[in-house]
């Protein structure tokens, strides 16, 4: 039996694992923002693994793996991406497939960090670049063998830096640039925090998102003869709980609460930060970096609120800060290479470079889909549509109908100013008004 | 090693993944109805994936894959499918426990179509006669190498009319037999939309399909050797995501809010529509088969509507017309016979016969379905029960139980009419009562 | 190509969808409990996958499958489980990864029986002594080759001894001790049934569960040259599917209505009943198992209220009677060994020892567990929180913040008592307060 039969299957079904951490990234984010832009949310998800997955399919894959121009973008297979030529036995559609997995996830970051206040056009303007351009010219980088920080010999097996890194810091600088939701900080300098929306539906969408990463780690082997996958699907495993470990014992120390926002950021900071290093690291190295980077999660986020940059979901201080804490710790705990496992410094200075071109890239990344949403469809929404919610406002239709279960008063006294979702196509035949 | 072994797996991965999409309909299904009847909705797929699977196990499989007669029907291998004898290399046990997948996603289909107004004893009437007859039959004359319509040449890879067209009007003919549920439609001719329960909820259910999607598709392979399988999978999602981009952005521009139940069943059409052809087409004719799935979905739900028939969540639209779509598109886009790659008209009419076969016999067997039910069990609730929602009528309990939280009104004084659920069988022992 | 290869992608998939079924646990959980206890149970099943998990890594794992000694424990790879010797082709972390799966489930089965009513710190408490050394004790003697039971011939394919009987008699004793929530038995002898919070979302649960059983059962060949997966996924299935419709039939015979948790928990009775004899039982058998198991469930439910223990969930009826009714049925079922099937009584009373010392050890289990906690931390949490609801008292947060949508009121004007959610850490910076 040929290796390509099963490099195929085990390539598949891991895209299709990726891929569905989209439905965990829609549950993660509209559990954590407030009841009135839950849908808002939820929708920028499908436009991501809709209009995102198109994007790169069409134009991201040749920039991220075309043939090289100067170690700095692809110029090829642009409309044909799996006509690529790979190394390995495996059709270029399911490498396709994997990638295209890893671009919408790119995107996602951003989708929570913003939430609440954007555009959603602008968000459909932000999805085109970002899986267009923005993220496959550093991934080009660090992942087309002609790309200048893989020639330099940066190493992020599935990226925590060339993923992570860009969407948190990307997701940072659109952040800081919308400016913080009405009411969340106060002129003396306080600031108010608003009351997730639903924490059991948060804490499924970090389920789905965690048995996904098994597939985002593992997978990246590509290649099923490379037995190390299950030593990368542990570490994956060890460094989201001992991510989620660690946030939970310093929230109870320092707070007097197990907190659930801050249980399930600590897990995903964890899976975040081992991302990088889960094939080069072994597994009590998994264990520190994963310990390291529930604190750092923490302090991040308190760190971006002082800052008085508002992110509802906490996704600079998961995927921004621990992005680059997994890119520089590969430089620290590699098997072969890593300054506390062989005392050489010259992989932890390549990592540390490779991380601050990946937290500025991401930072101008960010700052150029502002930029261009505000001279075209407008980036922030208007006053009064945060008010009502952008549920209402851009999709006619609240996320939770259930006002009659609760009140008895019949769904048809509830005045829904617009009309609601599935009737806005009915509705528009003036034959129906929506009750 | 024998491929054998990794068929095996193959195909009881991708089982899992096509039986866990019942998870999906259930939560895209309860998300779109009312409260009110949110539990039943989700008890019915619970239905199809205990008794329609035993009765596709036992009795459906052999008139789908038994030995021919006529053409027309199987007649062996009841009670023992897994002894039928394959030509690939792979155990009985697994193509049984995939094609059971295949079966109860039929009826799940019809589930949707039918909610709120229909007896819950003859939904369990309508899983038994789909899983053991009528999907079997049709099954048989396109997938039994013996069928008829196998013999003529007909090609639907994954089902698209096989299982969609089939469930889709099924579900027509008897959500129009069953009359719409009270209130959606005025004396004026003019209707009324009511609005979903849980958006948030019923995205999460479209995330389930799609995951799922990826197996039902390239599982179809059977063989891991068939390395187009990956092609398959990236077929599969291209046109979902162009499916779904389509209805967003003609919702967009048609009625000027991006309707989120379009937007989650242009997804789901795109994905319908490929299933036929996803092994056949290239790439760029899967993303122009979803493109026009995306249309064809918002389009056809205002003409059932027009029509009067009463579909609360779109199952006609989405699993009817892009079942019948897609059948027909492999005639115009297969690479080796279509009508546009080819220039040549006969396997065209090959699959314009195929889906007015499926069309007609999905419409005669809600039919016989719906003439059963009033014959025996009843078809539709009571206008008492129908008001006072199904949930309470046949489950002595609400989906939601949230009260407390927002009014401080403990759960004691909330009146269950009846009993509450897991309290039911308590509840019966006399010496408890339900608070 | 190796078989090594395909097994090592076939255990970390296994691996992934069995420990994906902690979403499940979570959901159903979360989705049974009442809405004021809601986060609590997440946060319970957060910490099985982290604390558990890196405890059974640590320590657990060397007990269960350490070099030997008396029959009774393992004495070796504490710290590197992965280092352990398999006489199969597949690499140690991929085995310790599976193993793991089956150690944090082990300890979920607990969590739903103790809701609503025990110390938190008691609960990582018990997650630590189940994961490192009452689980690994008895799954030495079962599992370990040289374990007591194991040379006795017991035979327990997938875990219902060794794992759902031992957590579900160590929750039976854990709920008894801890005493009822409050209000739930009155002084007359009567009893008063809590409403569940939320169906759809227990339902989703379910659907998770079964999902990752799939892998449970079949993965639990660790080499997939072991064609038989094949039938063992089908039995997994068809003991769901008829514990579901048994559970169905008898519900809306005796009581008059169709019970969602009924329904639930018989198909998860029935996933449990067979996981001891999915490798070894026919088609038929399985379906006997499965039937029998959705009435088990009914009257263990029943049974244990009669005996004033509070199980909020069925978690001692689902995973403890049978678990230990699927470990005897191996005894009659055993396709060469089993009474019925041969007539041979020897496996049948092996069987019953078997089950008899998991039961007997899970009570013992459970006990010393409430010894410990109520030595140290508490066990059960004061009258005032248990009133608040434990997502306050703990975690600082509610589960669902909807009420603006309902109400008008502004998410601002809802009193916290304390702080929320993602809050917890922000509002300790002393210059932000929660709104």
């Amino acid at each position: 039996m040929e290796l390509m039969y099963l490099n195929t299957v085990w390539i598949v079904i891991a895209a299709a694992m990726v891929l569905f951490m989209e439905g965990g990234f829609s549950l993660l984010e509209s559990g954590f923002v407030r009841t009135k832009n839950a849908v808002n949310v939820t929708m920028k998800i499908f436009v991501d693994l809709t209009i995102g997955a198109l994007g790169f399919w069409v134009v991201g894959f040749g920039v991220m793996f075309g043939k090289d121009a100067f170690g700095i973008i692809g110029t090829s297979l642009f409309g044909s991406p799996e006509k690529i030529a790979l190394s390995i036995e495996l059709p270029g559609a399911a490498y396709v497939l994997f990638q295209m997995g890893f671009a919408v996830a790119c995107v996602s970051i951003i989708s929570g960090a913003v939430a609440e206040r954007m555009n959603f056009k602008a968000y459909i303007v932000t999805v085109a670049l970002i899986c267009t351009v923005i993220y496959p010219l550093s991934g080009h980088w660090i992942w087309n063998s002609d790309g200048w920080l893989a020639e330099l010999g940066m190493k992020d097996f599935a990226g925590s830096g060339a993923i992570h890194a860009v969407g948190g810091f990307a997701a940072f600088s659109m952040a800081k640039r919308l400016g913080a939701r009405s009411g969340r900080f106060n002129s003396d300098g306080s600031a108010n925090v608003f009351a997730p929306s639903n924490i059991p539906l948060a804490s499924a969408g970090a389920f789905i998102l965690w048995f996904g990463w098994f597939a985002f780690n593992a997978g990246s082997t590509l290649d099923a003869s490379n037995t190390d996958l299950a030593s990368i699907a542990l570490n994956t495993m060890l460094a989201g709980a001992s991510g989620g470990t660690a946030a939970l014992f310093l929230t109870m120390k320092k707070f007097g609460k197990a907190d659930p926002s801050m249980m399930i950021n600590g897990v995903l900071a964890g899976l975040v930060a081992i991302t990088a290093g889960c094939a080069f690291v072994s597994q009590w190295s998994a264990i520190l970096i994963g310990v390291a980077s529930g604190i750092i999660v923490i302090y991040a986020t308190l760190f971006v609120d002082n800052l008085k940059v508002d992110d509802p979901v906490g996704a600079v201080a998961v995927h921004g800060f621990n992005g680059v804490f997994g890119t520089i710790a590969v430089g620290l705990f590699d098997q072969s290479q890593g300054l506390l496992t062989t005392g050489n410094f010259s992989l932890l200075i390549i990592q540390l470079v490779g991380a601050a071109v990946v937290l500025v890239w991401g930072l101008i990344g960010g700052t150029i889909i502002g930029r261009v949403c505000e001279k075209t469809v407008g980036f922030r929404v208007s006053k009064r549509e945060e008010e009502e919610g952008l549920d209402m406002s851009y999709h006619g239709i609240p996320a939770y109908n259930e006002i009659e279960r609760f009140t008895d008063i019949p769904t048809g006294l509830y005045d829904f100013e617009e009309t609601t979702g599935i009737s806005v196509a009915r509705a528009s035949s003036k034959k129906e008004r929506v009750v």
